[in-house]
């Protein structure tokens, strides 16, 4: 569709290419990727896995599988997922080619060009871009620590002469803001949307990533607290928990929705490669998961660790930020009169890069937040770039200071 | 899109499903599915790719890429395609999840809803159920045995209220009427598209799989003409010379195309799997894929050539088709007054399966041939297979004659 052209080459996608260009650059220390390091992928584990497969397996992995999934990973997720105290037996699994393919089939089978979708701002920025793709009109809810501002989604629910079509939020460590829903903030929002018509789109994709066991409560999905009258799809991605290079996610959503969704996938790419799908099914039946999540859990903690000390030792007393409990990000603050695009445009020069506050704006204006990741970091890097970005952001400071 | 919803729940994607259903019987012979052999993908070849791996790769493997496609198999590709002739200087290659998502990819970026689609009759059913899913108004043009109708094709643009956004076809070894376009053919159908502002999808899944050297001149593509004033969008996958469960295909396009086509990927599936595309660069640089098509070749050559002794000797002489010069398909005529989805109601219960006609009919009526895959079938399975087809069809006959 032409129309759509217009808005893919949105400030969203643009940044993303300009990021994945400077990101990609050796020289550069980069705060800017939301991927795991190269060193941290179960490289071992899946090389006992492929050459342990039986050769009957293995020519499974050259074939065509159903649109629906390998059935036995589907089998193993539902495992999975039950232990998260997720709905496996009433509900029906979507494997997609990452969670990113969940989320654009969804809103291929609800929205339609002029559709409303509500999101939190900030928002992960591919789903921007999908819905941005089949042309909805996006409105952002603000979040603070706890959640998605409950009086602010009651407040636009009212004001909009439509009723949404979807809600997406990323309750669990989000991305970019780093924080965390309180389940009192989960229950709010589940009220709300009480026989709202609005489905909630439930991304999930780092709910295993948490720093700490006595905190892993906080991460319990929406989707698993028992409440019928809200229709939620949850997504979930084998991305930070095993590789993006799987291109492996899922969605777990009511039979209908699974049904509708079935048949988009199969004119999409008519299955998920049968090859990613029996090593990621054998890396759960063989019980690799967990003792990876743990050596994943203590590689990021101390990532963060690094990080929150170093901050705290460089940065100005003017900028802000909440201490994640887990995940990939720290979501900086800056003063309202600065923002994160000045200072990215300094910070490149200096050999640093981070994702730029409105890139997760649905408007692309508000700026006054920086993301920076530290899932990517290698450990003894971290410090010296928060030293130079703390520099810059100094200078940028006094710069306006004088000019002002 | 709800009402997406009733476009796909047709024939096409109903007929798909339950031919998976039934070609997964372990107790059925099948001639439906378009799939390779279990037993002829290249196991060893890829265990000794993945296990020489150098661990730099490997890591790599498990991590995200550009959207575009992983860079070295993107230049192991301009290689291969320009020994086709194709112009890879002056076009792009886009890496998709299959070669069905880069034409759901071409159809998201120049159809929207009613805008007019037209293709061959009959026609690749997964294509078919692609632009059902963007709500196009398909018009399917007959075919010989020696390409598209010209004229056919010629009043039908005269006779449309709209030019057509697409013309999709697949010149070599089509899919399901196993016939290759004679090159007066292409060039005839060129010139009717020339500057008519209808695009061309140039599917060419097969013609890497011609049986005979001295016919390989045939499978010349469309888009290696040298024609300027057609716009040509070639498509290829690895589906047929490496295995469907690798989920890899490509289309070549003007930097134009190309560019919006990168964007709609984009907010598809971000990326097609880099482990799956390391894997393969590696078959093409270390040069087994022309060794190994040399083999399948052979392999496909001889069931052919086992199935086209057998339709001789069993099928009545009601029964026509062309002998293949490649692919995996046998069309079979039947007489007018019978329908192949009779046949294969009784066929089923004999225990034998293959495509009905009208699966691949746009408007899914016209009835009259069957479509026979011996690409997945074992060799001594081939004669047994037609016998019991041949019998079923006779039934069929004589209780016709009975009736009338």
């Amino acid at each position: 569709m032409y129309e759509f052209s217009s808005s893919v080459n949105s400030v969203h996608s643009e940044d993303i290419k300009l990021l994945m260009k400077l990101s990609s650059g050796k020289s550069m220390i980069s705060f800017a990727g939301g991927m795991p390091n190269n060193d941290l992928f179960p490289v071992k584990e899946i090389d006992e896995i492929y050459n342990s497969l039986p050769e009957g397996i293995k020519k499974l992995c050259f074939q065509y599988g159903p649109t629906s999934g390998y059935p036995p990973l589907v089998r193993s997720l539902q495992a999975y997922l039950k232990d998260k105290g997720l709905p496996v037996d009433t509900n029906k699994i979507l494997i997609s080619t990452g969670s990113l393919q969940a989320i654009s089939i969804i809103t291929q089978e609800f929205v339609n060009r002029g559709d409303l979708i509500l999101t939190e701002n900030p928002c992960f920025v591919g789903a921007l871009s999908i819905f941005e793709t089949y042309e909805a009109e996006i409105h952002g809810i603000q979040i603070d620590k706890d959640g998605i501002d409950i009086e602010a989604l009651k407040q636009k629910i009212a004001s909009l002469e439509k009723i949404p079509k979807l809600l997406y939020i990323t309750p669990n460590f989000h991305n970019p803001a780093g924080i965390i829903y309180t389940p009192e903030r989960k229950k709010a929002l589940l009220e709300v949307l009480s026989n709202s018509g609005i489905i909630l789109i439930e991304d999930d994709a780092y709910s295993d990533l948490y720093f700490r066991e006595d905190e892993k409560y906080l991460t319990k999905p929406l989707k698993s607290y028992g409440v019928n009258d809200v229709e939620i799809v949850y997504t979930g991605s084998f991305s930070k928990i095993l590789g993006p290079g799987f291109r492996l996610g899922y969605m777990l959503a009511s039979e209908e929705i699974f049904e509708k969704a079935e048949n988009i996938k199969q004119a999409l790419d008519a299955c998920t490669s049968n090859f990613m799908q029996i090593l990621a099914n054998e890396f759960l039946v063989q019980d690799k998961l967990y003792p990876y999540l743990g050596f994943l859990r203590q590689e990021y903690e101390e990532r963060k660790n690094i990080l929150q000390i170093s901050l705290k030792k460089y940065m100005p007393k003017e900028i802000t930020w909440h201490e994640p409990k887990g995940g990939f990000y720290v979501w900086l603050r800056l003063p309202e009169h600065i923002n994160s695009t000045e200072i990215f445009r300094e910070s490149v020069k200096k050999g640093v890069v981070f994702v730029t506050g409105r890139t997760f704006d649905p408007e692309s204006i508000k700026d006054d937040r920086l993301r920076l990741s530290f899932s990517n970091m290698p450990k003894d890097t971290i410090e010296k770039g928060v030293k130079i970005l703390a520099e810059v952001i100094k200078t940028v400071f006094d710069n306006t200071k004088i000019n002002s």
